[in-house]
């Protein structure tokens, strides 16, 4: 931690300050520069991070040096991790695809689309039992019914299942039922629903929330691998920004940043980000050329019928023309995409 | 709402949207002009918010014409709402003050800050008992030994309690404490929350997330109030902007534009705006002159010992004379503040 | 400059830089830590900031510990300034309100408006001769015409006139009419206009961008001053943010932040921010109580005539109304507004 | 245009909107719904678009139904444009790259950085002579001097130069020595620059600001076009947003919007982007892939010795690597790459 005074600092504050950070346990190395006096606390960080360092008379800002992550750090596990889902190993040579509807409707509708989805490809069946909507008389899905369907679905095509856990209350019921858990965009910050799942062992989809930095969404995935559950994969859905031409900006640079940073797959919702399916196959194909883990992308049998988010699902046979044209480009970056 | 058809449209395609429109139970209009053909459905917009015609072929956009909600709505509910606390009445002519420490840390801090701050002219006192802290590793809170110290604080002060919940499963140990019931920003759309609070009778201060738009915002006091309780207070307290010389971007604008949309009280909480103390005076001046109902403020007894929040927590000093100026402004706008 | 290496950074690495740096000029200080090794580089920061020192191997990040101008900064000037235009002072104990309409439209609408404005107690006329459109379609304003006509405005009422000039090629014509000279939001980094005012006597308003940090807005200040026209007026008009439900943010924070940072006097525009007149009176109150010099108003005799920003536009009656809450308001922060 | 209005609104204010409309030679369709009465104005809705509708008593709400762009509309010139520079074609089948030192130093470097960058693929030069700086302390470009080592390079090498115009006043100058010329990001709502470079003939580089709506992007490149340059391509260099963990945030959705909104080219600029090198091939390979016609790449040969943006610079061993797996990435999308 670097500690900058403000010009004209006392020697009693700086004392002060220097006395506060020893009886922390931390050495002090004090540096007179031209125009400001730095204070530098050799030790473990951590401790400091806690103290309201700039609430002491004559701080003027605090500086820290290392990252405040440590599971999810790329310098704590250099290696890439790889997260296994049956025989699926996310964070290999193969980008993996979880398609399916945003919301489980019917048992046919969602055994149609896992049928019409893994013939195209697909490896992972997603789909929404529990689902967070904006509006309080928007449908809510189907809940425990609609785990039942995807349970179904899943023994008709043998694709594991992802889907959402809203609820502390319901995580055991969707840990039961789910091959990946997902937790979505809104309950990033939702700590004891992240420290909930980190008490189980089924790997973790952790969705980035609209304005969640990229350094605060790896503090997320610290919640729930402090607690034990290493299996997170994190998914890019789009930030917020000012443009409104897309439902979201989806932000491409996160996966070289969290490439750098970390250690973790790094999976991309181009469907949620984008809002329009016309632009999910080039969204899908810039995250598959800048070296993503995984996608999550949202086909529906009959989009125009679709109790949420028609606007942005794909039908199958547009899906399975894209998953051609993603099978070439993930060739020219030397992966394979699904079970293609 | 108004549906706007692509240039080039088909006859098929227009009368295929009509019969989808009018099937649901709405009357259409079609409107020929010279660059697009219209169509406005006529009946109960809240029936085709749910339909993605955005997914129907031959149509370019959907405008909604009305706000999608209604009980948190001004044209619902014309006059201004007034939420009683025992005597205090938040959206009357006198402004609240909800002051107090960040985290509860120990009954002497807790109740030397909550006597303190009474003095100062403050009518609620505010205290985190469950804090919703990004570092898993931070001071998470006391938990419910925090609720029995904000109890005696009551005891020795009178002042009512604000305190914070975040998960479903605490919200009915938090009500029988608490006399208003926070959620924190990062659970603004945390569903099942805000369904599981509107259960109870409780006011609730609901606080606008970094990110939500003033719509959304209004969409989360309607999870509450659908359930039944209507007393919920709206709370600003920063929106994440690309400017970092504040922790957050105080959107002061809030105050009216949520004036003319819906006829819940508004409150500021400065302090997370700024995140530095020295700007919450400031901050708090404009939102009394601009016409708020209420105040969130922290203040701890000595911030530099603070476990959390202390660079942008006042002392009792500060806070005394801050409400000197408050109450000068206040008058300026025939407004009385806390108990002063 | 602080310049804090990668973990495993090799002792020739550190060597290099030293070396970088003691080449210019500068003394170094290395602080090991546990898990970074920290160089201080001690002497004119501005040196180093031009060198690409990130660049450099075993860099991991640079941490700047001055701020990056000097003549608009707090540190190099203590003292508030105090800006002349004829009799008035901005900066000082009363609070200058510049009213008019957006666009100088015809000779007895503008004179009609300044007649209006100085009755209410407005002090200094703003109208725009040369406008900035964001379409190249729309009227783009009278130009010169329009500077003689403000001349003859000036002439009826003695108001001093403000002025926007958008092009270097027009800077010496806006000096001979202007009283005061405004940079527009969209020109706050056209580093050559900033020069050219920066060469003139003319105090300068310059507007804050949509997305311009404060920082790199008293960079932009700073063009102007180091050019020798220290009279650098600070406007904020609001920035993009995500929210809608107001045309921009108003960021109401820069006036305690930009008071910490810099001398200069800081001007609040809530007819830009805001887009809706409705809007306007409070967030003018807001800026007031916060402690603005300045206030920017677009007043119109017919708001449903204008030529541009009809909606944003407060007419006569409505600007003589507000003016008087704002005399209050401005009494109870112990200042004066306009002629009142 | 479709015209909201506000419940409860009288006849007599229904009628004056009616009859302005009427007024500006459009025509009226009234349709009263449960909620809202609207009215849709039939004609010409650029008439419109100037007046301030929203101004008028009884309007909650105006609609615009048609894009405010003509010339750089898809709808307007339904082929994709392809814009010459000598026997380059962009918008084409081959993805151009523009590549070289940010800033035109001295002649030997940047000769030798354009033999480099030609060697390794890049069909254009890219350096700049007249630089925008966030400081006016820090160098600004070696201006007329910049323009003669560019020939120099070309003269070199064959290839032709991008260079950038900042101010009216050397527009001429720059026009005389650049093959494509550029606008800035700052300068993007410059619009008498914008003008002056619209009467030329040479083709432009318009550089999306860093909180330019798209829409508003095709505006800027309408001005260009109104003044009878046709040639202009859009350029993507990233977004202004909360995260800091890159210099700007790349919309890569950019490439369908624009592509479905526009048939102008467009090319994606990763280095300003990202901020950092390591980024940079990742960002690339992301545009290639989706869709992009262009790319604009820093490469210098000594990132370390830069004078501006080093950190973001590839040397010429990185842009070479990095232009082979481009090529692959392209052939998967059936395009070709620079001279490769």
């Amino acid at each position: 931690m670097i500690i900058v005074l403000k010009p004209g600092v006392s020697d009693e504050e700086v004392q002060h300050i220097v006395k506060k950070i020893e009886s922390l346990g931390l050495k002090t190395h004090i540096s007179k520069g031209v125009e400001r006096t730095i204070i530098g606390a050799i030790g473990d960080e951590a401790i400091l991070r806690e103290k309201p360092l700039d609430a002491i008379s004559g701080v003027e800002k605090v500086l820290p040096v290392v990252e405040p992550y440590k599971l999810a750090s790329r310098s704590f596990h250099p290696d890439k991790t790889i997260i296994k889902v049956g025989d699926i190993e996310i964070g290999g040579n193969t980008i993996s695809v979880a398609a399916g509807p945003c919301t489980v409707e019917t048992e046919k509708q969602t055994i149609e689309t896992a049928i019409a989805v893994k013939k195209a490809g697909a490896n992972l069946l997603r789909g929404g039992a529990f689902k967070p909507r904006t509006s309080p008389y928007a449908f809510q899905g189907l809940g425990k019914k609609g785990l039942e369907i995807l349970k179904k679905a899943k023994e008709e095509t043998g694709l594991p299942i992802v889907t959402e856990v809203m609820d502390t209350r319901d995580v055991d019921a969707v840990m039961d039922f789910a091959d990946v858990v997902q937790i979505g965009a809104r309950n990033v910050q939702n700590f004891n629903l992240l420290k909930e799942v980190g008490k189980g062992k089924k790997p973790i989809i952790l969705k980035r929330g609209l304005s969640t930095s990229i350094q605060e969404f790896l503090m997320s995935a610290e919640y729930i691998m402090s607690e034990g559950n290493l299996n997170v994969i994190l998914c890019e859905r789009g930030i917020r920004t000012f443009e409104t031409a897309t439902r979201n900006t989806l932000d491409i640079s996160v996966i070289p940043v969290v490439g750098k940073m970390s250690h973790l797959p790094i999976m991309i919702d181009p469907s949620h980000a984008a809002g329009y399916k016309q632009f999910v196959p080039s969204l899908s194909f810039a995250a598959i050329a800048a070296g993503c883990d995984a996608l999550l992308i949202e086909v529906h049998i009959n989009p125009e019928e679709a109790m949420v988010d028609g606007a942005q699902s794909l039908n199958p046979k547009q899906f399975a023309e894209f998953m051609k044209t993603a099978q070439r480009i993930a060739g020219a970056v030397d992966k394979k995409i699904g079970t293609l």
